[in-house]
């Protein structure tokens, strides 16, 4: 269910970590995939969302976002998100070509990069963002609290 | 985005996984959330796509069912999965009352259950299903060769 009802250029699926392989810690997984007919302008919008989004548990079981508890990020590709199931099977029919896919990767991360740098807390607290590879498979180890699952699309 | 561009009624977000707590090894992952106006009819259309969907992926690459691998599930209710954003926040006012929640959750996994048991390869092979508590933050630990996410929507 997009937010407006209009078919997505992107899906995010966010949950919280206390620990997760890439050597982050007490931070965001973000799972990103994106769509054909996705656009750059479209990823300022996606960063401002997920970074500020009150989505980040504090010791006091209050939410913040992520910038403000501070914590770190880890970015993984997930274009398996964009599937749709017929069937038995999943179809990625209106996934991004693997080069647009790559690119908007790659800037989606630089953005979030740059906004932690941005932030004096999280350059304080020295967190970081943490990314993985597109195109490979990546193993994960993901230690939660409740992973409190959400999904954005954009 | 809705399999058929209506508003649904459940959203499934489906994980591979080699390892589990809950003890669950090599199976899949179901987290699940139900919105206001689910009904029982839908249980058994969500089992079997979700237990016949081919998203597991055996030693040689192939991929199959969770019943062909045949692997253990693992169901986590996720009632933060029928969030939506706006501007900071996450509003879940489309989300099923508690009570209708539990009661869908609980039939679910019993069917789900079911199914398992009435598979003879499962059968044999002693795969089960683990269902965390509705209602209660669930520590996880999750290691994954890639998560594989998939989100199917009913």
């Amino acid at each position: 269910m997009s937010e407006s009802g209009r078919i997505p250029q992107a899906r995010a699926l966010l949950q919280q970590c206390l620990h997760a392989r890439l050597q982050v810690q007490r931070g965001l997984v973000i799972y990103v995939c994106f769509f054909k007919g996705a656009n750059k302008e479209l990823l300022p919008k996606m960063v401002n969302t997920l970074l500020n989004v009150k989505l980040s548990e504090t010791e006091n079981g209050k939410h913040v976002s992520i910038l403000d508890l501070p914590g770190n990020v880890l970015i993984i590709p997930q274009t398996t998100l964009g599937g749709r199931v017929k069937g038995r099977n999943m179809q990625y029919h209106s996934n991004s070509g693997k080069e647009e896919g790559l690119e908007l990767y790659s800037q989606f991360v630089t953005l979030c990069e740059k906004e932690l740098a941005a932030t004096s807390k999280c350059a304080e607290a020295g967190v970081v963002v943490e990314h993985g590879t597109y195109g490979n498979r990546q193993a994960l180890q993901l230690d939660t609290n409740g992973p409190y699952t959400h999904l954005i699309e954009f």
